[in-house]
């Protein structure tokens, strides 16, 4: 894979690198008022309840203008009440967030923190929704990216299931990805966003939810922007957005759809995302670095590697001499240790990852740091 | 001006028709986290700060994720509290959009409605301030784009000023295109967006406001998202915008920039406004189309014409005809005639307002509507 001019590739977790097709499709101006439009929109929003495998006629696709978390705080507005308590399941930055959003709008949570890159496990919230029974919603972050870990999803969804309480899920980073099949695991809320697995540009979010979760959220949102609600009885009502949608955005994503579905939808993605990890983790082990997580949690959206105790290795530098080699990294997350991110999503494959495998030892030597050639972990 | 593909003309209040280098400055991914786009940001905050007129030292620009509606609700936030009561001056749609922000963010207000087309007027609003003096806030709307008057900004912003109060100003389809100077004109908030008369692609606002407002405004926010000043805070702090940037949008506003400084800034653009306005009002006249103002009230930037009396006159009708060939007009949006509205911004010049005014007449003729050909207004 090749980027269309001279630019780096993105080794982060969106906004990432992106095919020039789908870049292409920006190059028209859309009325977003016309039909055209709306066709797209409507496009847009069926196409992501197939990929998510929700009946159409139990779910909505509300898209929600903003960043990701515009679109987490839309959904919790809306699907949560000042009469609920919400369980929040934390490991890492995305938990706490939410935590922080449920907060801001007054609604009672309890969380379950289990601190920088431990999973919450299905018999961990048994408990807390047996000792606990006010609970009515639990939240938890599938694949959480600050730290990479992909959170036992269908297990815990099993367990909130069983319970009979609502689960809402920030599927930010893994929707498109990594499988989700809303026929298959009980999840009431489900939110992403435009530029992460789907491969399109940053500009709006969207959350697949019970269509009774969205009628029962009727003038419960706390700001007229980020009603969900709202939005998307508007959306059913005229097929337009309620508010100046960011158009090119859009059909830049209609066209990324395209290509996620001729790669082979979700299924041919995530062995492409996988194949770029293996071929990541492989390759930074034997430089010498060891990942923060144990293989069976890591995730094929993006993997922390921890910052080698070496004095000679300093992030800022590191980052500088492989951004010269054509590759942006990520910063580290973490609250305890010293780390850094490499993503394995966007328009990269095996061989994208083998050329920065180069680039990072060159780099490495540059700055005179010498690893040892053995594989650690946390 | 010619479009580069075949595609219709916007002649709506935008999203509008953008020149193809500012939507090709779409072809290139940027990391967000990353110093080359933070640059980016950073100028196109100082760029807009001087467009403004507005001192570094006492303002701030802060750009905002979403459309227009959420700047304008971030700045109500960050600008406003529970103890304040605004003076929300309406003529139209956005001025009633302030109110119900307001009242949904729990903040008092007092409203001014002229109705669909009168404008408020300054002594209007100085005896209100001596009437009411807790009024601590007034919120104008510049160029009220659902009937496109333009409001008289200068005047009423000395009332304000006189008083002591904030003036809280939306501008979000004047600045840019229309003289505002913050350097003479006395005004502490001022939000507009990217895809107005920047001509920029849609995907964030932005508010120019007094630092003095930004610090107060802390720990006001009723949303995570949409908090201005913890915004500002992280952009000042660390260069990058807070949650992910729609970093595409981004980076064509700063090539809308520089067209607009090559146009002659905001002088040149409004020269060309009012050059597209005046040949499309006097050709509409010359058909038999009334407008809803007079002269005087206006706008470069979008008029308002009435809805022939003629039964065969179907907006429905008018609409598909003029996007057959090559037009996209916008719906009026007044509550008592029946009306539609044409845009002067965006890329469009007087000779495509010649061709809308022939393409006019020729769907006229074919939806069988014969109009006497003399000037009425309302
Ligand atoms: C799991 C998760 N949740 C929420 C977010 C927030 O998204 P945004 O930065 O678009 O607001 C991210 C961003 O990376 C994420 O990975
Ligand atoms: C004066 C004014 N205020 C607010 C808005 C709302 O902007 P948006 O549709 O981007 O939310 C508009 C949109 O046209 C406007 O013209």
């Amino acid at each position: 894979m090749t980027n269309s001019i001279k630019e780096p590739y993105l080794l982060t977790p969106g906004p990432l690198t992106t095919s020039h097709a789908t870049k292409a499709a920006m190059l028209r101006d859309w009325g977003s008022w016309d039909d055209d439009f709306n066709q797209v929109t409507a496009d847009v929003r069926t196409q992501l309840l197939a990929m998510a495998e929700a009946a159409s006629g139990e779910y909505a696709c509300v898209p929600m203008q903003g960043s990701g978390t515009f679109a987490v705080e839309s959904a919790l507005a809306c699907a949560t009440d000042p009469n609920d308590k919400v369980l929040v399941l934390m490991n890492g930055a995305y938990g706490k967030r939410a935590a922080q959003l449920l907060h801001m709008m007054g609604r009672r949570y309890v969380t379950l923190d289990k601190g920088d890159y431990l999973p919450p496990q299905p018999n961990e919230v048994a408990v807390l929704l047996e000792q606990y029974p006010e609970i009515t919603s639990v939240f938890l972050v599938h694949c959480e990216t600050s730290s990479g870990i992909l959170n036992p999803l269908e297990a815990i969804a099993e367990v909130v299931h069983t319970h009979g309480k609502t689960l809402i899920v920030d599927a930010m980073s893994s929707f498109g990805g990594v499988p989700i099949s809303l026929a298959k695991t009980p999840i009431d809320v489900l939110v992403s966003s435009a530029n992460k697995c789907i491969e399109g540009v940053p500009g709006f979010g969207f959350v697949i939810i019970r269509k009774a979760l969205l009628e029962a959220g009727k003038g419960r949102a706390h700001s007229l922007s980020l009603d969900l609600y709202a939005q998307w009885e508007y959306m059913e009502r005229t097929g337009q957005w309620r508010f100046t949608p960011p158009t090119h955005t859009v059909v830049a994503f209609q066209t990324a759809l395209a290509q996620h579905r001729e790669e082979g939808g979700v299924r041919g993605r995530c062995a492409r995302y996988t194949r770029n990890r293996d071929a990541l983790v492989k390759g930074m082990r034997a430089i010498g670095f060891g990942t923060l997580l144990e293989d069976g949690w890591l995730s094929p959206i993006i993997t922390t590697f921890l910052s080698p105790n070496d004095p000679a290795f300093e992030f800022n530098a590191f980052y500088a001499a492989l951004k010269s080699r054509g590759f942006l990294i990520y910063p580290g997350k973490l609250t305890e240790v010293e780390s850094f991110r490499i993503g394995c999503i966007g328009q990269l494959d095996a061989a994208v990852m083998e050329t920065l495998l180069v680039a990072m030892q060159d780099a490495l030597s540059e700055m005179g740091v010498f690893l040892s050639s053995h594989s650690r972990s946390a």
